[in-house]
């Protein structure tokens, strides 16, 4: 099946499409879908000239079946940008097909062109497929780093 | 001392002071120093017309004691744009003066400016300075997140 699959970056025609499968996501990861306003910002911010992401679409037989988004992130200690993978998803009915590594292997591509020093992304504890793809392609847990956050309505406590 | 410290933008003129401290944070962190190649990199990629990073320094009395390195990610969930803070980092005979925390609330100022919906960052498991100030300020630890990096020597195996 994976030689049937072609990947299409996002573009005016096919935004909803890509909005409908960022929907699935949010419901895989049991997280609200994008509201209204959000949906009009990732719009504007990954079709604008100087996006702040980049997203492709899988698509087999006219059907969008899975995405990524990434964007570079920086390595200070590489001196190199980095690819961060901050989604890649597929549909369920069409999981353990081929399609994941094949949107895997276009970032690699991507991170290969923009002479990234390394691809990081992360994954929840609980999504045992992608932890298991992890594993299955040798990657890199880098379990001596924690990730932490600070939401933007906590920033007027530091102001 | 907080009161004395001012906060600098990286320029030609001080890189040699900023590049002193990155070595500095090389030793703390146990790492190799940046390569001459990779000074190189790290020169031309902060202060080009289109940065891959931003960076500033904490300056004491004609001194600079610390610094930052941040980027712009991006979170598709809250379709914002994220300030991911790669480095911070104060000598160690300027530490619990304030310093990290006004290197901090510059941080914050900055993702308000550029409407962040958070800010994010890495820190290592044993540095226990750090794991207390990011207690300290509330910030929330992502445990249910987990790490992963794929090397660019491992590149072609996907390719």
């Amino acid at each position: 099946m994976s030689d049937e699959i072609t990947i299409e970056m996002i573009n005016d025609e096919n935004f909803d499409q890509f909005l409908k499968l960022v929907d699935m996501l949010a419901i895989y990861e049991k997280l609200n879908p994008p509201s209204e306003k959000a949906r009009h910002r990732l719009r504007k911010d990954g079709l604008s000239e100087c996006p702040k992401y980049e997203a492709y679409l899988a698509k087999f037989k006219d059907n969008y079946i899975g995405y990524i988004i990434y964007f570079m992130s920086y390595s200070s200690f590489l001196a190199l940008p980095s690819l961060y993978l901050e989604d890649i998803f597929v549909l369920k009915e069409h999981r353990n097909k081929g399609v994941g590594q094949k949107l895997f292997n276009f970032c690699v591509k991507k991170a290969k062109e923009k002479k990234c020093g390394r691809i990081e992304w992360h994954v929840l504890d609980w999504n045992k497929p992608g932890l298991k793809f992890y594993k299955k392609i040798n990657a890199q847990h880098m379990s001596e780093w924690h990730y932490y956050r600070l939401r933007n309505d906590e920033f007027d406590k530091f102001l």
